[in-house]
């Protein structure tokens, strides 16, 4: 390869790079307020009792800012997503932390499974916190499969109220946030027991405690669930009901309703999909886990690089040591982070985009929320994976709580996990993917003998196998073609083990599970191959030439280091040949060549104010001794 | 595979698990003294200010103990690592940590490179902690590359004394242990400067602050460095001398001394070498950071799997919901990662043996030191990496602080870069394993040509590359011949590599920098295959027949499971065809399927005391909710 010159945009990049850069005006107004009244930035040092106090403070001083309102979650989900984001890159995490919880998973729920006289009852005093909300699901045996909670409400046709129960130590609601000693009130999942009959499982607005003593009501049991490994600003709640009654009117009743003569009424056709429907009004949440994570690789990898383009360490006999970042042991990872990075962000963006889209039209829902999950749970892997190596990367520096790795890492983790598992989101995603394709070739009157026959074909082109051009390798044709490649392997892969169980007489469950490596890879070929094909679909819409040039170079170096990481897929099925490997991680190599003398000016578009986290090792002077220096009190104007 | 029978016997097992286990009386004995008298487990919510006088009590009250005695570290160094070990597993992890930079660094500094005047002067002191020693090496410009420390030393030859300063902002000492608080000496290194000649690195012996009003000596400034991402308990400082003046008798002159009317005198060649023979006396400390993450695997990794084989969750419709621990996303990683702790322990405890030798015997040092650089580098990456996983398995449990996941995560996420970032390390092996090849081909008369040959033959056998039985795929024959390959392949890929680099013009350091990817490669495969040898080797010793076959399979279970994770190079490289990956790959099942019923055993070997640390997960009793209940005040009793 030639060395090739990029013409780097800063302002245009950043605009590319974000699809909430829209709302910059009112973002930007809305940090110059936080800057002036909100004294927050990451907590790094002190115990969870005085790090949830502060964040309380800090959460309500922001409502009192009065730019968060619970009906933009309808009206302009984006908006409110920008808003947020604007509190994530300038507060401690758990400030925004809190007001997700409140706003987004209480009072959305009220917005979405509630009706108008929720919302007139509560919105206001949501919106200035007056009342403080939790969302309680998860139980102690029930984390992502919250089908099985066993939180009951009986309805009590006499006295027209629930009566909630926690039947077993297994029910008791478990890590609730905001609850530990702030909450109000939750929103509280739990089976419904209507005249004997399990209706499955429904939210109801539970007060929890007096608004003017702040003690909690008689029939609930609550404490604190103790520290944690991170976001320990939250307060954090177990919560047990013992024959606690609630009005009827707290049935959150869009989807399922009891008449005030005592009636079930519902319009959707069995407890399972009321449960479908009531938890997909909650899926614009999850883009807070699918925006964390890229907003923790920008931080981290900004600290990385900007230190490793200052950090000299060994090096030729007599002349200056050696800047890290000319290593390939650095930027061979550094590099394609980088190009990982924009391609998560086309990725981000095109599913805000969908999410919006099917929120409006009611189209393409369960499409668009599998592939969220698919996208969180790759991304989140992704994210905790690479922070392990860029904190090394950084050496004992890296350990300073200054530079924020730790900080980053403790806040991210959780989101690993949170409202559901990757391996579960995988599968998730697996599976409909799979009864997309049955759709599929039943109306094609396609039979799995031809699938199979067309798949296998592929697998041994020549041409595909062998070409070693660097043009073809550097192509977007052939990422495509080898992400789409892997994608269908790992799907015929399924199709054909769970035939097989099934001949076997394994039940679809066992069959499932034989199948379950093979079954996430599914997933994940396919969640690469959305982010690519994204990622392509965005550059053709960049018009300006320089930008879009050196974006689909950092897409081109993404997609091929994946496929340089998976080569023994590639190699086993006979995708490419080893020769044709080689070549390929030589074209790794020659793209972080040439783009390593960009990479600078690419963190600049990332538009982080360097002085409000004020992380020492990434300051755009990189003087990165001086920074440290002046955070741990070395008087350097004496020396 | 057939379904395999074990026969388990732990107390066995624990023995040839553990080297050490040899001091288990007085291991024994030493944590029943530390139960009685010393009140400190993991600390988990607490400022760095409070852990650090915690911290600091914690050590002081365990040297009244008087278990150590810093000529151990002499006589018996195994036992100073047994009893050391006895407090990793009852106390917060800083109170090792502060007992391994007091004796190991700052006492074994004086040990190896003082002589008899200062072990007179400081051993009681430093066994009774009366005096609180760090070791002042890292530089804030300097961290793996000590050579280029630039903190002076000139001797003053009238006043026979030695001038310190610290001339740049760079040179200010910096992450120094045990110092910002309650240290009150240090063994500095520092350059030393003789008639105006650089001497190079030399280590004094040099008191920081009056151990009356703990007051820091005029000439020093000093403080803290701030909050970190883990070691809170330690209280690192920064220190910066001027003109600060420290008597002749202070430097430690086993290697060099400077006579009392004023002569430089040395035994050894050049500062270079004096600089090596300086720091390889050091090298036993390094066992620390490979016992350490080993410490961390057993612990997470007992967590792990006690809750999957606790934790249901989904299942077939009207069953029990399914144990986690048989879904193979969880038992695939699961069960190698107990191999490979299996072969870890194995090599660890070949290392102690040969650091052992080697400093009785003078033999071998070299490559020792060579090889747990390596060792060093290979296990802490593995474990960070691996922690992660962990973690996420144990879904929103895993982030409860009472779990612990987070805890070693901050401890240990340390040992990657301390004394000596992972490439560093690896590089240092592989120059090794270089010269020591270049010293063998020379003697042999054989030529670079042959030698690739004998390799390209090798990787085109087809017997090693395409036989897929089951016995020969499961032979510890076929393990070693795989590990073996590999690290000859890359030796030989690095040889071309810097030859070519040679006959191009460029310089060595240019062009190792070209290979570093395959020297970094090269060194990590080295140490694969020296884990795998001394785990077969120490296999052969074991007397037990049925202990002896289980262990065999679990090192198995290591060998083919890494090969598995490597298969992009062996099949690059033609060692095996497809259709034997395929086959490793149900070898490893089968593997995990045969294991995965003992794994429970398997752990009671490693002997954790459940109750010191009470780990709501990790109980024997599986009952993790009610343990967590316990943890956090749910009133069980009442349920």
């Amino acid at each position: 390869m030639d060395i090739i010159k990029y013409n780097v945009d800063v302002n245009q990049l950043y605009k590319i790079r974000n699809r909430l850069s829209k709302y910059q005006k009112s973002v930007d107004e809305f940090k110059s307020l936080i800057y002036r009244n909100i004294d927050s930035i990451p907590v790094i040092d002190t115990t969870a009792h005085d790090h949830q106090d502060q964040t309380h403070r800090n959460a309500f001083d922001i409502c009192k800012l009065k730019q968060f309102d619970i009906q933009q979650l309808k009206n302009d989900p984006e908006q409110f997503l920008a808003l947020l984001f604007a509190v994530v890159n300038s507060c401690d995490f758990s400030v925004a932390a809190k007001i997700v919880i409140h706003f987004q998973l209480f009072g959305g729920s009220i917005l979405e499974l509630g009706t108008q006289q929720h919302h007139q009852k509560y919105f206001n005093d949501i919106n200035s916190m007056k009342i403080v909300g939790g969302f309680a699901m998860t139980e102690m045996g029930h984390g992502s499969n919250v089908r099985q909670i066993e939180t009951t409400a009986h309805y009590d046709l006499k006295s027209k109220e629930f009566i909630i129960n926690s039947p077993t130590l297994a029910s008791t609601k478990f890590w609730i946030g905001n609850i530990a000693r702030y909450g109000t009130h939750v929103v509280l999942f739990c089976k419904l027991i209507f005249n004997q009959e399990d209706k499955g499982v429904h939210g109801i607005v539970v007060p929890i405690r007096d608004l003017e003593t702040m003690k909690v009501f008689p029939g609930i049991e609550l404490g604190g669930c103790g520290p944690k490994l991170g976001w320990n600003g939250i307060d954090n709640a177990w919560i047990r009901f013992k024959n606690y009654r609630v009005p009827r009117e707290n049935l959150l009743n869009k989807f399922a309703n009891i008449s005030e003569n005592g009636e079930y009424h519902t319009t959707i056709s069995s407890p399972g999909k009321l449960f479908q429907q009531t938890i997909s009004q909650l899926v614009f949440g999850r883009m807070l886990y699918v925006c964390g994570p890229i907003f923790s690789i920008n931080y981290c990898l900004n600290t990385a690089i900007r230190y490793a383009f200052s950090r000299r360490q060994f090096g030729e006999k007599g002349k200056k040591e050696e800047l890290i970042i000319n290593y390939p042991s650095h930027y061979r990872v550094l590099m394609p982070m980088l190009g990982t990075l924009i391609a998560f962000e086309f990725g981000r963006d095109s599913i805000i985009e969908k999410l919006i889209h099917s929120k409006k039209y009611e189209q393409d829902v369960e499409e668009t929320h599998a592939v969220v999950s698919g996208v969180k749970a790759l991304i989140n892997e992704y994210n905790m994976t690479y922070l392990n190596k860029l904190r090394a990367f950084c050496g004992g520096n890296g350990i300073s709580s200054y530079n924020l790795f730790g900080y980053f890492r403790s806040e991210l983790d959780i989101f690993q996990t949170a409202e559901g598992d990757g391996s579960v989101l995988y599968q998730q995603l697996s599976k409909f993917l799979l009864s997309e394709y049955k759709k599929w070739y039943k109306k094609e009157g396609v039979t799995g003998y031809i699938i199979k026959e067309v798949q296998t074909f592929l697998s041994t082109n020549p041409i595909y196998t062998h070409s070693r051009s660097m043009p073809y390798i550097l192509s977007n044709e052939f990422h495509h073609h080898a992400f789409l490649y892997r994608f269908e392997k790992y799907r015929a892969i399924v199709i054909e083990k769970l035939s097989q169980s099934k001949s076997k007489g394994m039940s679809f469950m066992q069959g499932w599970n034989d199948s379950l490596l093979n079954v996430i890879e599914l997933a994940k070929a396919y969640t690469h191959l959305f982010i690519l094909e994204q990622s392509h679909l965005a550059l053709k819409k960049v018009s300006d030439t320089n930008s879009r040039t050196l974006l689909n170079d950092l897409v081109k170096l993404y997609a091929l280091s994946n496929i340089e990481s998976d080569f023994s897929f590639y190699r086993n099925w006979n995708f490419i040949s080893a020769g044709k490997a080689f070549a390929i991680s030589d074209a790794v190599r020659d793209l972080c060549v040439a783009i390593k003398p960009y990479s600078l000016q690419i963190l600049d578009s990332s538009k982080i104010d360097e002085h409000r986290f004020n992380i020492p090792l990434a300051h755009t002077d990189g003087d990165y001794l001086k920074h440290m220096a002046e955070r741990v009190g070395i008087p350097i104007s004496k020396l």
